[in-house]
Formats: structure tokens, sequence, C-alpha cells
């Protein structure tokens, strides 16, 4: 619903949720997009960053972008993680007021808010109460996470550097694993949808050789089963002497119970009642522990087993796919554009434009087509028990950008 | 004892222990200087490779090098991890006697080991029995291991790329925690010396902000108390309302017992004994547990804690050191050079030359002087119980490289 009557105030812009190595660049989009248009027109005056989300935000911890020079907001924009902080607050209708509150207070008629399924949850919160308590407030939410799990959207922003650390990370441990072989076990993020996990594959090929792994990629999609897992790393080590698996952090047992999280002693739970999977090697130790118990060499002895959980360094390496670098960046323009073209609300969708060579669209949507709700990987990118379709490949490949060749004697 | 009659025969490489970004390096320059040297006088016929060090020598599981194109030798440089395999074989007698017939048989009479504190052992008995079985053998060996832990050596190659991987994960981690602060435990390779550990130092300063982590490192040379790890991170935390920790996997309590290797369940074991410390999430996972339980915020819930552990990828990471690219390939090439001028064996030693800017020298020291022996960081590197010194910084910036530099509002 575009053309309607402009507001005049300021703007807000917050971060929300995991960051990811270019949630800054939206965060720089949005103060761009806002300078480019409202704030040219003189609708926009001040141009205000929330500390910590809302959180700061109802604590008037704010900090003023408006006048930031172009070359603070490059190099910034070119650092990983939230700049501005972020919160895994969320918020109830007390909550909601003091932000009201707090944006009637700061004269605050924009709000920007960068974030994931949550976040884009927090962010229609905010827009229903403000429209129900009658303050005038126009509230959009820029897409991130690495996850890649918001609906509507092609791929979210964050996700293509994360799969990019991935991919290289499967890539360089594979030719470790063929150094020194055995069973290899990599723990990939993604509560829920396996696109990161699924990632590993585009490993295959790098190290020159038809046997680079990944050998076995588990996504949260496929019931996991651990005889199978056994069965299928039993096949793969006989046959080539060595196998490595990628595993996803959500991985779930037949009944969708979270296997990591039952692994996770004294396990943490955020305000939207996520239970902590990352930050813990419980889930990658365990299936260790588990062929080492089940797989015997000749000699009676286990394979040389070693687990990995890749970590918070996938989402924060400093090495991001540029065409996440440059769309991440213009979803935040986009989100500021939408709201000086007079629409009340709404979020930016990533749609990928039929045909080759790869492009993508934004859009503005609903927030309620987001607003905590998970996209999981689509069946035509899974393959079987354990890998992932040629199809996810090409899907990917474009978004994470060149990868390294090497070459073997 | 330069000078000694040159031998005629075939030439053999082989690659042991631990890959790591730049050990193809030190293979390629080895390839490079028999071809420059004995290939180009005559003595040496062909440049054999061994497939996974000692044990396919003695399986006669060769390749030949001799005419591999210098484009192929350049990929393979810049490929991480041992391109001819590795191993972890220690040779006893019976071994050392199917070695020196694999040498007889394929008419080697230079013998070219890439490796650590174990390998370098190896290549001495490989060394002493030819000798003692009146073999004519020339072996050499060229040092690598992302521990930095062989004697005589200013540093290692291979120790520069992984401390580079270390520093710029800890300057993104470092972010992410600034992002959504809590207390973060990252778990560094190093089962002895600290060096790696402490190259979490040079993250200080990149994120922009006097805050940046890490704020304390624990390396294995100072014992590990856990009250006082629990004191430090309370500390730490109650001043700024976050902690990042470096933490050595092979942490040691005031008897010396290994911590990681206590709590690795079915832990591994190498032919050198060696219990496997890396490929498990445990030792991160214990000390979360610990922060849990016993610091607490206001409201009596623990902080926000996560570990994780940087397992393999700090050895393999593709993004290698230029420094030790040059130097790695560089202990190649003088190893090949000292058997050309008529060395019977020997170790290739990085020697730093005095004054600024950066140089290092390349010295052939005794085989015993680095066989199975470990060095451990200086006490002038140490800083209390939970830092490093300025002293330490200043040695290791220059093995990096320039690091991204980072910004913020």
């Amino acid at each position: 619903m575009a053309g309607a009557k402009l507001l005049t105030g300021n703007a807000v812009v917050g971060q929300s949720g995991g960051p990811t190595a270019v949630i800054n660049q939206s965060l720089v989009g949005v103060v761009e997009g806002l300078r480019a248009g409202l704030k040219a027109t003189g609708n926009v005056q001040k141009i205000l960053g929330m500390r910590h989300g809302v959180n700061g935000l109802t604590k008037g911890d704010l900090i003023d972008l408006t006048e930031v020079p172009q070359d603070k907001l490059e190099r910034v924009a070119n650092t990983p993680s939230a700049s501005l902080g972020s919160s895994r607050d969320k918020p109830d209708k007390d909550y909601c007021a003091k932000i009201l509150k707090a944006c009637e207070q700061h004269n605050i008629r924009y709000f920007f808010y960068v974030g994931g399924n949550d976040s884009s949850d927090t962010c229609r919160i905010v827009n229903e109460l403000a429209r129900a308590s009658g303050y005038e407030l126009r509230c959009f939410h820029v897409p991130k996470t690495v996850d890649n799990d918001l609906p509507v959207n092609d791929h979210t922003p964050g996700f293509p550097s994360a799969a990019r650390f991935v991919a290289m990370a499967f890539a360089a441990d594979s030719l470790d694993n063929r150094s020194l072989p055995g069973v290899k076990i990599n723990v990939v993020m993604g509560r829920h949808a396996g696109f990161l996990t699924a990632a590993s594959a585009l490993a295959r090929g790098i190290g020159g050789d038809p046997n680079d792994g990944p050998h076995l990629i588990y996504c949260p999609e496929v019931p996991f089963d651990t005889d199978q897992f056994i069965a299928d790393v039993e096949k793969v080590y006989s046959k080539i002497g060595r196998c490595q698996v990628a595993v996803s952090e959500g991985i779930q047992d037949k009944d969708g119970v979270s296997i990591g999280a039952k692994l996770i002693k004294n396990g943490q739970v955020d305000s939207h009642g996520n239970v902590q999977l990352s930050g813990s090697g419980a889930l990658g130790d365990q299936l260790s522990d588990l062929v080492k118990a089940r797989i015997k060499n000749k000699d009676g002895k286990p394979p040389r087993v070693r687990a990995d959980t890749f970590g918070y360094l996938q989402r924060c390496w400093p090495d991001a796919s540029v065409v996440d670098k440059q769309e991440a960046r213009e979803a935040g323009r986009v989100a500021a554009k939408a709201a000086a073209a007079g629409e009340m609300d709404g979020s930016i969708a990533l749609i990928r434009a039929p045909g080759n060579p790869y492009r993508c669209e934004f859009k503005r949507i609903e927030l309620s087509d987001v607003a905590a709700k998970t996209k999981h990987m689509p069946k035509e990118f899974i393959q079987g028990s354990n890998d992932v379709s040629q199809a996810f490949i090409e899907y990917c490949r474009p978004l994470v950008g060149p990868l390294p060749v090497f070459d073997r004697f």
C-alpha cells in the first residue's frame, strides 16, 4: 500500500538476533537509503541507532547516525557482527508500551529492524501495538539469518557468507582428512533448516579428488537415525578408508526431537524459547563416541575419529561473500525506499530472477509473511537420506562467490 | 660437516605428522632445491614422493615428482594439508629395516622428511639405523608444526598461518560477543606449548574497541587452576558485561596433568604416545559448565555462556600467512641445498635476524637438536597467570601478516 501520507520525525534502526558477517551492510544500507530519500525530502530529521535492539531503544540508549561520514559507514559495513549490538528480547505488551513511549519521546516515526524470524516477529508486534495505540509509526523489517530459513525469500542475507565459510572449511578439512585418514564429523549451524549444512557440498571438487568430502550430509529435514548413520559411515569408510561427515546441529529424530538439545548439559534458552544448540561440542562428541564404539578396523580397533563443531565463526568470519555484501546493503536501502514511497510497513524479500546469470530482486512483503515463520529445505534440494541434490548446488553456488582451487600429487 | 662426498642415486621426500596450511610449500621447496642442485649436477636421478610418509616408502607406494611442471608445483604449494599424505607411524628397528630395504630397492640416497617433533625423531632414527647398517643415506628434516614447539627455531613453518587463523577468529568472535554479550570460551590447539593460544592476543585492537577480546589467555605453561579461572572470568564479566577467553587444549593442572585429555571419553592415542586433545569439544564444554554453575547475574541466573573449539580448521584454513608460505618453501630449498653442499644429515632451523624490519635466516642444525624435543613459551612471553606480554605480540605480529581492520559505531 505505497503512497500513504509521509510522516515527519526521526528514524531509528536496530539489529537483532544472531549477528552475521553482513548485518552491518544492511544497517548502513538503511542509513544510506534514508539519506537519499526521507532525509533529503526533510521528512526525517535524525537517523538514530538503537544499542542492542529494542532493549536500547526502551532505555534511551541511542546513537546519532545522521552525520556519520561515508568512509566510516563503509568501514562499519565491512565489519562482521552487529555494530549497534544485538538483542534476543521478545517484547510483550508492557515492553511494547515502553518502546512506543521511547518512540514518542524521541519523535521516532520510522522504525527499521534488521533480523531473522524472531526479530521480524518483534517488528510485527511493535507495528501492531503502535497501530492499536494510535501512535503513527512505520515499521520495516530487513532480513538476515545464516540459517536461510525466512519464508518467501529465495535466500537471506548472511546465509551466503556463512555458506562460503562452511564450503571453505569442508574443502580444507577434507584435505586434512585425506592426509591423515579417518572419520571426521563436522557439526554445522542451523536450528531447523539444513541450508548451511547443505552448503558443505560446495566443497566437493575443490580438492581435485573425486573422493573429496563431504561424503555424507545430514540435515534437520530428514529424520536422523543413529543405526542408519553408522551404516552410512561404515560404507564410505570401508570403501575409501576415510569419511567426512556434515551434520546439522539441528538434526532431529523421527519424533521431531532435537538430538543436540538433549545432549547439551544445562543448555540455555532465550526469550523466544530457542534452546541452545551452538556453543557446545556435545553433539559432535556423542556421534564421535558412537562411531568409535560401533565401527572397527580389521585389527578390532576403531578408526581414527574426530569431531569439530564449527560454532560462531560460521556467522562472523571476516571473508564475506561479495554477492552477500551487495545484497545485504541493498536490502537495507530498499527498506528505506519503501518507507519513502509511503509504505506503512513491511519486510523486504530477496527474490531470484529467473534465468542466468544469477540476479536478485527485492520486493516488499507483509510482516506477517515472515514473522516467526520458518522455511525448510525444499524436497528437491535433498537427495536420499544423507545428501543434497544438484539442484541445491546450482542454487547455492552463485551466492558464495569464487572458492579457491587446490591441486594435489 | 659440509663437503662430504656426494652420493649418486634417487631422492625421496615425505610429509609427516599433523599437516599445516604450508607443508606443501616445503615439499615443493625440496623438489625445487633438488632440481636446482643435485638433479642439475647429475647426482640425483629421480625425485620420489612417499605416500603417507615412511609408511608408503616401506610399501613401495611412491610417486615420481621428477618432471612435475612448475605450474602444477605452484598450485600444490598453495594447497593446504599434506599433498603426499601424512603418517603418525613411529618406526622401530624392524620398521626401519623395511625403510632401508625400500631405499636400497629404489636406489634412494637422499631422504627428506617434513614434519614436527615426532617426525624429526623418525628422521633421526632412520639416519642412525642407516649408518649402523652401513647403507649410505643422507637424511634431512624440514621443520613444520602449528604448535611452534621445535627447539632452536625462532618459529616453525605452519605456526604463522595457524596464528593468523586464530587472530582473525578471535577478532571476529569478539565482535560477535560484543553484539550478544556473555562469556565466550574458545579452545585453541597446542599440545604442550601455548604459542598458538597466545596468538589470540593479536586480535586486540582489530575491532576498534579498547575492550576487544581476548580478555583472558590460558597457556599450558602456567598451571591452570579452576578457582582462579572462575575468579578471573567473574572479574572481567562484572566489569564489562562480557568476557572472551582463550584456552589452550593443552592446559595442565599444577601436577602437570592434562585437563583436556582427562575429559575426552575414549580419547585416542597415536604411536608416539600422544593422547588425543583435538577433535572433541569436551574441554570447552566442561569449562562452560563450570562458569554456568559458579557465576550468576543479579537475577541469580548464569550469564550467557558459549564454548567453541576451533579444531582442525586452525591448521588447514586456506588463507596462509604470506611470510609463512615463503619461509616454508625456503626451508625445503635450503634442506636440498645442504644435501648438495655435502652435508651428511641435519634439520633446517629458522633463525630471526636481529633488528627491524623482520627477516629470517635458515641454518642447518643437528637432527638430535630437535628430535622429539619440545620448546615451551619463554617466560618473557607470558604475563601473569592469564595473559601474554607485549614481547610476545612483537614476536608474533610480523609472522601473521596484515590483519583486517574493523570499525564500529
